[in-house]
């Protein structure tokens, strides 16, 4: 297995005000090419530093080494002035390349964007302006790119498919999971763990959108479907997806497939739950419409709910979430629709009803399923898990075949 | 100003399945503490790693070590076992503190996460279930805790308040923009950085939701209030806040202070403003509600748009943005509101209104303002940018006093 490091720049990510996405995205896309990623490094902006740690990896006999950031026109971009120092090398400028930028971009570019070390190859920027280069030294192949990130992303791309570093079948798999803790998890698919001990690697990931169970198959001879299929038997209420497949896209696939059309009326999540819908594409072909039904005027005005409920029953409540859901469904003349009515805080709870309480109501052609959480969390979180709940809870009808 | 450096175990952040949310995190708390990250760094779960890692750490001099991950119940929570080879410890067992959190867990508690090394103090998490460690070893503190983020903060808090590392008056301050690039930034303040020249340093950082400018006072007999007014005098039409002061923030604050309503009707962005507006604790002081009319037929219902207008002039047009804008006002009796309509992609566009196309309107008590944007992006950051540019529409509207 080929082993990688990858080296990010920039005082804004050890100052915290960036945060590093690039190191993530890269690690993503070399382990689905089975490219071992041995250490993630951030430097200042400093030559020394930088010089010093690409020194380090270099001698560790790194085959790859990825470099971002440092590369764009500002006095603090200082990633190739080491790269020069290290490599005692020269600067090439690429003018024919640079007219066309400037044509392209329709405006002045300052050179050094088109600029590159005499030793590397460049690597194309279809997005923005700088070059990215790879300098290959003694066994190591050194990929330096810009810190931009869809620049990164799109740059990396071309780089794996030019030089045929292809997607492998990957003998890792994840099981993503909602509404169970990781130790009951544990305890649950325990006993494939122990029938295949030492022929896989289970590890558990947990996180406000649910636990992820990261499956190493260790022995070549084992069938990657029939552990699969053995866990997801054991825990089959709450596996919902593998790998990258997020609650989203499964339920919009499901809804596809079956014909049904999707409307959400929503409160404490604000319009989090149709903005997860809509980030995937294609959601337009089943997801109508939301409403964000915040103040309780526009629950009465926009939903037909009495003032008279929301006063008796309380604006979260069993029974307002279940008139949401049924309304909306009427109003936006959807199949399905998802009502969330709740206190996310850090202010509105009572002793009955506590910061954290959220009622969740799925209607599917008129009949209704509602269940109340507690999430104390913080605001932020009690969103994410509110949003996660609801599509769970949408995901389960149809694992139970469209029935209650 | 006192060192330190940032190290997070674990093999999910170097496959790229876990963000690195933590060390960002740590890294703006030391930071406005005066204290300078020097490194990042993510090793595997392999307690040779861990071991050989801090010990560099510690052969540097860093004044604080912070290491996360790798405290949890499960095999492949190694970090311990690191530290005990490392620094030739026992484990000790808490047992009252035990005793005292499988009571208030009501459930069974593996007794790992009451152990702590003899050679360290425990640092309580309040939230999860393991014990967070400090260490002191020659010159530096090692500060170990859990790697799920909202223990880790919490923990993180409670340490900078008990050993009273405060946050102190900073002398980086952030200046956030909108709708100009880089570059343009750049010349517009040339003439503040050349009057300061190694007095203070200037960097800038792009992103889909702005561009940053961050200032550092190098020579401390400058007051940051001059530099800041002089900076923002020549930008004022872009820069909106300082530091962690978000667009949402202000917007709220402003609407707040004049005692404005709003409502939000969106297509392209699926619930995304309306989202990012109520992400603000206080929000629903001033944020009605809002409607996702994502599909046709809700802009006529809803919206009471007619057919024929949105047969005339297209869904994504001018006219239709801004009969959102107005209707939606007025079905929700808000003092001002958004539209936006767009073509997010990646299918939809057209040659005269290509993928990327987007209208916005703000509504102020009537008096309407539409611009057309075309943001050539991947649908995630097509819909950031157009999140961020209705509110920066908004903001402006504040900034020039009410008027158009």
């Amino acid at each position: 297995m080929k082993k990688a490091g990858i080296l990010t720049i920039g005082d804004e990510i050890l100052q915290g005000q960036t945060l590093n996405l690039n190191s993530q995205y890269i690690s993503k896309q070399l382990t689905i090419r089975n490219i071992n990623v041995l250490i993630h490094l951030t430097v200042p902006d400093k030559v020394s530093k930088i010089k010093e740690k690409i020194n380090k990896f270099i001698i560790k006999d790194y085959d790859y080494i990825f470099i971002t950031g440092g590369l764009g026109p500002t006095h603090d971009d200082v990633t190739k002035k080491a790269l020069l120092e290290l490599f005692d090398s020269k600067l090439i400028f690429l003018k024919s390349r640079h007219i066309y930028l400037e044509k392209k971009k329709k405006k002045k570019i300052p050179n050094s964007q088109s600029e590159i070390l005499d030793i590397s190859k460049k690597i194309e920027n279809n997005i923005g302006t700088a070059l990215g280069m790879e300098i290959e030294f003694n066994k190591s192949k050194i990929i330096i790119l810009p810190g931009v990130p869809n620049e990164m992303n799109a740059m990396l791309t071309y780089y794996f498919e030019e030089k045929k570093i292809l997607v492998t079948d990957s003998l890792i798999f994840t099981i993503n999971t909602f509404g169970i803790y990781e130790t009951q998890l544990s305890d649950k698919i325990e006993s494939v763990i122990n029938k295949y001990k030492n022929k896989i690697y289970c590890s558990f990931l947990p996180n406000y959108d649910g636990v992820k169970i990261r499956v190493k198959i260790l022995d070549n001879s084992i069938s990657e479907k029939k552990i699969k299929n053995e866990i997801v038997s054991l825990i089959n209420k709450y596996a919902y997806s593998f790998d990258n497949d997020s609650l989203e896209e499964i339920i919009l696939n499901l809804l596809i497939k079956n014909n049904l059309t999707l409307s959400i009326a929503e409160s404490c999540t604000g319009g989090f739950i149709s903005k997860s819908i809509t980030d995937i594409p294609g959601s337009s072909k089943v997801f109508l419409g939301g409403l964000v039904a915040y103040n309780s005027s526009i629950k009465n005005i926009f939903l037909d709910i009495p003032n008279s409920a929301i006063k008796k029953y309380g604006e979260v409540s069993n029974k307002i979430s279940q008139l949401m859901a049924k309304n909306i469904s009427k109003k936006f003349k959807s199949d399905i629709s998802i009502s969330c009515t709740g206190i996310s805080g850090p202010d509105g709870g009572s002793k009955e009803k506590p910061v954290g309480t959220v009622y969740i109501t799925i209607n599917y052609l008129g009949r209704l399923n509602t269940e109340k959480f507690i999430f104390q969390l913080d605001r932020k979180y009690h969103r994410i898990m509110t949003k996660q709940a609801a599509l769970h809870m949408l995901w389960k009808l149809f694992a139970s075949k469209l029935k209650y």
